[in-house]
């Protein structure tokens, strides 16, 4: 039988009923913050720098969630696409911001923080709190193989133009170039990897819809136990079946927050970036340790919050997916963009070639991570000394 | 009951029927190349450099024949020695030529980029083609991580020189002697691992004729196709079986040819090196490009060929056997044989020093390749990002 | 039912029946070398030096001892605590003599290779040795991923300081202070991981007085054979009930052996440090190499050989136990033990920033092993090549 979609979905189009609260605490916030960021604007060194930080991730929220559920409008097909393009829209404007105040090691540490902070901080976190609370979290040995495969060899892929760099003489100079055959592979692979991830989110989205029917008939013939139990092991379509009910935006309120957030994102980007400087002169900040640690945690931290919540409620799949993707995103995405972005915006050029630090470091966490994660299964011991270990990368970029 | 050989062996005696269509094409392609490469002598830069590369790899694909049908006429305890010391009998001869003509950054690049290439860009060809025939690409994971776990240890032992060399001031006036004694300890490694190949080709010997006996069973029985399938399942017992039936070469022409072929591919490969200076310069290649992709993939293409050729058609073993042996052979026998005899040859001295970009590449892409495959399975985006990654390192090495 | 203790535990007061013979065979060696190497003191070059060797190899060993049989008698809470933190006792004497000394190369190589000779040159014995004899070694997959993960994320850390003075200008004038930030970190760490591994041998020593209990039972019913099948099948319980059987050392005797080997030890590890400076001139040994292979096997050298033993036995998972967790307590307690005593114990400041061929070995090593045990099992070739990578990387240190 074709699972029909629930009646009550044609209900939905006052906004009151579609928002659920975390929504509009966020987007509370996020006004807030964002009006903050304009008023502060010249109040000393610290305070426009952590309102408009703080505005920044809101607005990233906000970002995330109006391509969620935009995609979620416009059928499976579009949500690997859209998330991929616009889900690190304010990183990538901060990005740009940085690169126009010759601001670069920012930038380069920033993309090489986001993928540390997501592969060591966040999911360590989540390792630490999913089992504290459950002894051993438990997600899809393939899945995560999967992923950390082509992670492994993203990462590989954008490291060649730094190891070129400094240990290849002949090629230093010609590091522009091959940045962008670089750019130029790693989104040809962003591409072909489209069909693959679109056929999982339908996968998944049948799953879902599966999901819901049957639980509607077994919640009719009373036996809610049977139903809590499946949804405890089918993690990922409980999850967007939570997403599903009651709580989807209209096509014109995804798309209307989208084209509001975006700008608003470009602007607090834009003092973000303005407040960076004298942020770092007066906290005695190197400009690696802001890229790595601050610009990475503050343009992904509502989304990686929600990964480590999913962790705390036992949904380990759900969190990977979430606290995975984001790095891959970068290495595929943001920072190929970046690199043909960058003759565009003037400013310092960004080409692949990173400080040796970070590539050794993000060499060795991803190997590491793609070990941790390849039996399927982690505890908390493994998740603290995942955090550890950023703490210890951090503090080596403390002094530069 | 001892399954008897098939009584139709003892008519084979004529080479007519012995040699497959595929045997006759690749002689007579290696017969008008070959000649065509001493008629293009002084012909230009670039017209004897690719007619010697094309005839170089023909050559190339015969001696592998003749070895395979030689050690199948010796019993399975030779196959391993024979084709791990002939195998890649006409690289040698290329080494030995470029080393006598001080073209020491083409050995050295070509040795690391016979691993990359087929680490990377065969077994990468080899996942996409596979994996878009038929969705996921399955082979036996014991053995796969059996066959990396040799990889990375003999990788990681041939790169020990290297490292002491430059990170270890100390150690670096002394790389002839460490390099000798890691050539040492390669062939002894290799010494070893000679009975239990030989153990797997007996144990594939008989699970061959096991295989010929039932099949013979079964299609009497008229049960054609439960055979098949078993067939499918089973890849490297089928393949045999496939050498087996009516194409084997008779002893004689399999020594013959192999006398024939490895004094050709002497010949040939001098001609080939004397081309290369030449049109290095013409094209504008430096040599690390020159070793690393050209010699690199004219030594081994046609049996890479026959490797995307069996992953195409399924037999996901049989392919990574084919593609992942050769390497382990470079890593044991030729690097290790090429050091011991570089002294006696004359020209440039050859130790384990390769430059660090090769040692970096080679390293990193040696543990991807390991996590890789050691899920036993593999899918067509893992490919194509292998192929990209390969292409990246070449790109790296196109400006030396 | 409770599992009652046997009832003749008490009547284990006499010394003479708590011992082994390998106890008293070890504790007579340990005096007559002891004895030796004060007497020995100033006679040539050579042989004092081997003399102390042996005397500490054997103190060592009969420190492990004392400290099991204390654990064992103070509850399966203290075993973890006690075992890391006085385990590693002799070792730790003669860092800190050495360090007096101003022999600091000695003590970082002697770190790193005792890291290294358990990882590649025991763990590969062990696999040589229990491979040849049982074919395929196979231990618990869960149990040995977990160490290595642990050790993965524990010697990243370790490296984090040595990183950030080569590659990282900017942090070069710090390495005291983050060598002490990683040594918290690290401490932090092995801290967290004591409550994991009390509950290991709580269940560990629940399993192997049931498994006593049941022995008693089916050999009470005259069914010896399938009681020592069972035994061989449970390999870990099975050598605990060995030590437990009548050979448990009474509190008295288990403290007083510790406080005099503790002694003895802490005072021939200052005899073997005067001997080795000039035992070190005389054989032409380097500081390096020193540390690396002679003082990193003198302090493990009888716990080793045992690890070696139990896997000859087909004990593969006590085996890996033995032989990986001193090299985890090594980075995870003394490492981070000393950097922080070195401005108390006066001599060369020692802080984790190792020669960066020690780092590279050491990081490349530690991949290998994960990736060669991650998948539960191993046979003697991959011993064999372990063996022959470790050879390499001491000839490598031969040089200095």
């Amino acid at each position: 039988m074709p699972p029909a979609r629930p009646p009550q979905t044609a209900q939905r189009s006052l906004i009151g009923t579609a928002l659920r609260r975390s929504d509009i605490v966020i987007m509370a916030g996020a006004a807030v913050f964002t009006l903050g960021a304009v008023l502060a604007k010249g109040a000393g060194a610290v305070v426009p720098f952590v309102v408009s930080a703080v505005a920044v991730a809101l607005l990233a929220a906000l970002v995330g969630r109006a391509v969620d559920h935009l995609a979620d409008r416009l059928g499976a097909g579009a949500v690997g696409v859209l998330q991929s393009a616009l889900g690190n829209l304010p990183e990538l404007f901060i990005c740009i911001f940085a690169l126009r105040s010759h601001l670069l090691d920012v930038v380069t540490s920033a993309i090489i923080g986001s993928i540390l902070g997501n592969l060591l901080l966040v999911l360590g976190l989540s390792f630490f709190v999913g089992g504290r609370k459950h002894g051993v979290l438990r997600f899809s040995q393939p899945r995560a193989r999967m992923i950390m495969a082509l992670m492994i060899l993203s990462v590989a892929a954008m490291l060649v133009p730094s190891l070129a760099s400094y240990v290849h003489a002949a090629a230093a100079s010609h590091e522009a170039g091959l940045s962008r055959i670089t750019a130029v592979v790693l989104l040809v692979v962003f591409a072909l990897s489209i069909p693959a991830s679109v056929r999982r989110e339908e996968a998944a989205g049948r799953g879902q819809r599966r999901e819901q029917g049957g639980r509607a008939t077994r919640q009719a013939a009373g036996s809610g136990q049977s139903a809590d139990q499946s949804a405890d092991q089918d993690a990922a379509p409980d999850h967007a079946a939570e997403r599903e009910e009651g709580h989807r935006w209209p096509l014109a309120l995804a798309v209307s927050v989208l084209a509001v957030t975006g700008l608003l994102a470009a602007y607090v980007s834009d003092l973000f970036v303005s407040a960076l400087q004298p942020a770092m002169n007066a906290m005695h900040i190197s400009e690696a340790f802001a890229g790595l640690v601050i610009v990475a945690i503050a343009g992904n931290a509502v989304e990686n919050a929600v990964g480590v919540k999913l962790a705390w409620q036992n949904q380990a799949d759900h969190a990977l997916s979430v606290i995975l993707n984001s790095p891959l995103q970068i290495a595929l995405v943001l920072a190929p963009v970046l690199v043909l972005l960058s003759p565009l915006v003037g400013g310092a050029a960004f080409t692949l070639v990173f400080n040796p630090m970070l590539v050794s470091t993000v060499g060795i966490s991803t190997l590491a991570v793609a070990f941790l994660v390849s039996d399927g299964e982690s505890d908390w011991l493994e998740g603290a000394t995942m955090v550890g270990l950023y703490i210890l990368i951090a503090a080596a970029f403390w002094w530069g």
